[in-house]
């Protein structure tokens, strides 16, 4: 903080115009409602592999005195820019890492970078780009010579970035315009941006802070076009910092949200590169000629994006903690805040409209926190398979699952985090709340990474495929989608009998439920896929037609099976260390389960399910979100992170949000000020 | 345009680094797609009431250099609600209203206002706050004696503020701390702030304009608490604009969105205000004792906030436009867009996810529109009956409508607006599109004006009595609810017919559909309300244990109802003029018809359609979303305001949107750029 505002923060403290508030009565009352959640327990288990990570990556946080987001609130963009990259070497050099490591633990990368989002998303982001996006894309696509790309990235010698999206394309990255023509007589490559679309665009930490790139370009050898590959090159003067000649960089400037990262375009203009600089693990040029050891051209472009395979791990880590920053703030609140009651003012959040908002937005972050599990462990055990081969079933099982998973994770966040923001009435439009920032970052987890719509085709694909090879007998490794039925009529005929609140709340019933829906949805969509087919004339148009229902519901209703096993797994494990905790996780996971399920609720009322059965869920529903709602806060307080990291005044530890609100406010130095323009009030009278 | 700014434009213009971009081919194809949209008609139609204020408001914004959207996003808070008073001005001087028109015409007021948001809804807020939450308090509450307060108003010789919420309590009005002591011996009243919470929070116009305020507070007579009453109090020295003694103003500091807003807190010490400040047509002090016409203390309460009621109109309204302009932008961008396609590139809004996504949104809008209709019709009809009994049906009837409406379209418009800037991939993100800003504009008005959630539990309260009021038989004039059946026999027994899209493309057969909701949740709500009644000890526990799947459904299935109804007038009267244009805006009908059964599902299924109606709904549903998508460009150009008043680089009328785009970012001063902390780059290598 600067000195001026540290003083007039203490001056405005002792002038201060309000009464002196009475000790406000906070969280304890509500707390003392439900005192059977051992945080430890809880928190170990949620964090799991990023326990230990996290909470150093909250105690560096919360030691330095370059963390503080007042300040960021008020100081310009190129300053809290610039804060954002202290920020990241404060953090990132307690965590010494190198490619060694990585390779040891593929999840240990990710452990500072889930607590930086939990401070600020921009300085996750930028960590992201740099240590996954760029690294990631070396590490995978090169070969033995960058090897020293890799050591200097992860000694922070050179800063990286991700060079994919063009002004004109994003999703459709096959279709990218930045040209890298071969020259036989150098044997480089030379870079141009032929078209104005063909600026790289969006690209974080170009507008200033990137020495280096991985550039996606369509490689031109002998006048025909080979399609993208990858090349690692600089774009400014290690020295001087100054752009190199042939590259020009420039900002993409205001966003909407995530102002700490300097997102830019690149253009070249014949910027001559070595042939060093392609990643040539997968294709090389040899004797004038391309090669490459993937024939299919579509597989070879999926290969080519495995950077994002962690990057996308993190877009679900980061909607997960986003979220639960929001619920955090807003549960607390719904405490603190009384409003209507008779005799005595309630609790909002005792409202039955408010808790089925906000417990239910709870039970899908942790079903949230759970799809980082499955992804994590997933990545552990296909991550040495596919070293060997990258077209392996393994890799291509988790790229569905991970596809899907980053989609409803976002959608997840961005409906949670709205609800959280209007949960919060007035209070939550202030900029002290922090809800506005928190739903801010959520909300591009939907684009970055893979947009959401054309993310989930892909996991569609994949699950009407191993259906397509189920159906021929053929061979093939998917664990994740053992259930899957051949036959619909059996599909069809399946019910589900549970006739009590009791009963649902079974796991088995519940897993019978969700696997029920995949299975449904599988075979429905390949009907609506075999109609389209007869309808259009060509497959892709059919394919596109047949979303809306189907493959798109398929995907979303996928993701949630995977994410529900994963919830029974965390709630019997807790279970295992505290019998009362884990029955609070377990209460969760059937309100999350009865949420998703009435979410669907014409699938099964088509057959699984009859109308009684529909009113027991909805019933089991209410009832869990009311039961649920004093435990609610303590979960909030037993994964929060610290009331400095979290940053809202509505939503500290401590419940004191009125004299915290009056404390930010009055620490404005524009508090009590008249605006310059006073004689614009005069102006206006009588007219 | 500060001149600096315009300077650099105009050198980035020449100086720019991009290759030359091609004419790009903009919309010209897409818009060829569809030619049967009359603009005229449409537009005629559409804005109906505010046709010509809002022509009249557009020509003005777009004559006027004070109207850039560019300067405001670079400027300063400060500065930039010293432009907005000057804009207010601008439009306002134009308009000559007076207290004789609005009692002329009550909609006339709100004409600028609907033009105001249009370019920006800090700027219409600012307006709503004066001439209607200020102006109509003091009309409605205020004798012969604050004439001249009104007609001050009007002619903005004074500047006005709405007191009502605290930082302690905003929906629970009846709950406020501010007090006003009766002093007998002076025959005034002196204010006070008791607590910390007690602090008029929010308060729009507080922080730097007003000199006036409608001040909501207990009064207190003889030590005795008589509720709320509603007091015109002066806050700012008419010619120092210094804050009166015995007040303190202060700014509520940083908020989300609705940055030319100047919202502050008030407090008030000791403050001695006369007896005429007090707005006394319904309560009076005679002889030293509080009097009022209106014994019910609930009743009393609900119309000190009668201010509110052209508030809500303007949420409505705000609602829309919003929508609207975030639709405009994500339509263009979705035809002009292209990305994948097989062989030649596809625009982005033909893919089935995206046009059920964009033109099902449109349609919400339309609705939205002619919610705005149904209370401006109402009002009008209203206003002269409540004006002579404030506790006649008609406003009871009235305030119902208005509630469901405001939460409706409060909602349609976050979802919708949410979907629009995800429509728009990365490009949605940045600010230049204003997507974020127009999404933030619409955001905050589930909570202003009543929050959502609570204003619902009014409009089903409304309900439920008059179904309470037909089972005995009791006379009331309730015209909007005259198809409620009193057997839920009869209701359960309802069966649609429909056996094909064309069967159920029938105006009849829909509201039939609708009506059914209507009637069906009614009964189920009563049933819920009689188990919950036996479960909770107190009413109104058992009122809030009512809500979810009941009351609040009920609320929103009513509103949507009376949308309905006015859609199928507004696509008749179009079609009278128009043919084809009207049967595009029937089948805009259909589509919002099937998008809302669809949201009712289950409800449906359980008796009044089968699962193949539900088939053939979801198809039309589909069909009508891709065959309207064509269409939807043609309407958002019928009813879109200028470039300049949209104020977004990708949603241009051109659809130059990568040139835009580009010259956007290249005009930004720090475009290229170093930024200050270059050495920070050099600290963290090697760290
Ligand atoms: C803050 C931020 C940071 C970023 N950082 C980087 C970075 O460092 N490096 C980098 O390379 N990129 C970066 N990006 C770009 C990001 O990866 C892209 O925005 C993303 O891939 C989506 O591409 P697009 O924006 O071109 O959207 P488009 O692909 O144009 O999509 C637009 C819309 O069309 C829809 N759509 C497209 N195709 C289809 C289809 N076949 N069927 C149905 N719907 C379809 C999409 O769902 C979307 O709604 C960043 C973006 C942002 C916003
Ligand atoms: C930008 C802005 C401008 C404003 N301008 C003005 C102004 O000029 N003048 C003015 O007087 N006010 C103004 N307001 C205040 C606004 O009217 C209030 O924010 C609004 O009335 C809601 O009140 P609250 O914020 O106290 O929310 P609360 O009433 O505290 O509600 C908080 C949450 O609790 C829920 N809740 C409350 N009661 C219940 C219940 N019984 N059942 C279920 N849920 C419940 C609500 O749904 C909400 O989600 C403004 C607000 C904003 C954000």
């Amino acid at each position: 903080m600067s000195a001026i505002r540290r003083l007039l923060l203490i001056e405005n403290h002792l002038s201060s115009q309000f009464p002196n508030a009475p000790q406000e009565k906070g969280l304890d009352d509500f707390r003392k409602l439900e005192s059977k959640v051992n945080h430890n327990v809880l928190a170990k288990h949620y964090f799991d592999d990023f326990y230990e990570a996290n909470l150093y990556t909250r105690k560096i946080i919360d030691e330095s005195p370059l963390f503080t987001h007042q300040e960021s609130l008020g100081s310009s963009v190129e300053d809290y820019r610039g804060k954002v990259v202290e920020q990241l070497k404060c953090i990132y050099s307690k965590f010494r890492m190198s490619y060694e490591k990585d390779l040891n633990d593929p999840i240990y990368k990710c452990g500072p970078i889930y607590g930086m989002a939990e401070y600020d998303q921009s300085l996750s982001t930028r960590m992201i780009v740099h240590i996954i996006l760029y690294t990631d894309t070396i590490q995978n696509l090169g070969t033995g010579k960058h090897r020293e790309l890799i050591d200097r990235a992860y000694a922070l010698k050179d800063y990286g970035s991700f060079g994919m999206t063009e002004l004109g394309h994003g999703s459709d990255v096959g279709r990218l315009e930045t040209t890298a023509t071969y020259n036989p007589k150098t044997g480089g490559f030379t870079l141009n941006s032929p078209t104005a679309t063909s600026a790289k665009w969006w690209i974080g930490a170009i507008a200033n802070t990137a020495n280096m790139s991985v550039i996606f370009a369509r490689l031109i050898v002998d006048n025909a076009d080979k399609g993208i590959q990858v090349f690692a090159v600089p774009i400014r003067d290690y020295e001087t910092h100054d752009t190199l000649p042939g590259v020009v960089l420039g900002d993409c400037g205001k966003k909407i949200s995530h102002d700490g990262i300097d997102n830019g375009f690149i253009l070249f203009k014949n910027y001559e590169i070595g042939y060093d600089c392609l990643l040539d693990k997968f294709s090389q040029i040899k004797n004038g000629k391309f090669k490459s050891t993937i024939k299919n051209k579509e597989k070879r472009l999926g290969i080519m994006m495995a950077g994002l395979i962690r990057g996308r791990f993190c877009a679900v880590s980061g909607s997960e903690i986003n979220t639960r920053s929001c619920l955090t703030i807003a549960i607390r609140y719904g405490a603190l805040r009384k409003q209507f009651g008779n005799p005595k003012e309630e609790s909002i959040l005792l409202y039955q409209t408010h808790n089925c908002r906000l417990v239910t937005g709870l039970s899908k972050a942790v079903a949230m926190r759970c799809a980082s599990k499955v992804i994590s462990n997933m990545y552990k055990a296909v991550k040495p398979i596919s070293d060997l081969n990258p077209e392996c079933d393994e890799l291509n099982e988790f790229h569905s699952v991970l596809s899907s998973l980053k989609c409803v994770c976002a959608w997840y966040g961005i409906a949670v985090s709205q609800e959280c923001r209007e949960a919060c009435g007035g209070h939550g439009v202030s900029e002290y709340s922090s809800l506005g920032r928190h739903r801010g970052y959520v909300d591009v987890h939907a684009t970055w990474e893979g947009d959401n719509a054309v993310l989930g085709q892909q996991t569609g694909k994949y699950i009407l495929k191993i259906l397509q090879k189920s159906f021929k007998g053929q061979k093939f490794t998917s664990p994740t989608l053992s259930f899957l039925k051949i036959d619909f009529q059996e599909v069809k005929s399946f019910k589900s009998l549970f006739t009590s609140r009791e009963e649902f709340e079974n796991e088995k019933c519940i897993i019978a439920l969700l696997e029920h829906r995949v299975n449904f949805l599988t075979h429905t969509s390949v009907i609506k896929l075999q109609e389209s087919s007869m309808a259009y004339s060509d497959m892709t148009t059919a394919w596109n037609n047949s979303q809306v229902f189907y493959i798109q519901d398929l995907s979303k209703s996928f993701a949630e099976l995977i994410m529900a096993r994963e919830f029974i797994k965390l709630s019997d494990n807790i279970y295992k260390d505290c019998k009362e905790t884990g029955m609070i996780i377990k209460k969760l996971f059937y309100l999350y389960s009865a949420d998703r399920i009435l979410n669907s609720i014409s699938l099964y009322l088509e057959s699984a399910i009859t109308h009684v059965q529909e009113k027991i869920i909805r019933d089991t529903f209410i009832k869990l979100a009311s039961e649920l709602a004093p435990a609610s806060l303590q979960i909030v307080d037993a994964l929060a992170a610290s009331d400095k990291i979290l940053g809202s005044v509505i939503g500290s530890s401590d419940g004191q949000a009125y004299s915290r609100m009056i404390n930010a406010v009055e620490s404005e130095p524009k508090c009590y000020y008249k605006p310059k323009w006073l004689h614009l009030i005069k102006d206006i009278r009588g007219s």
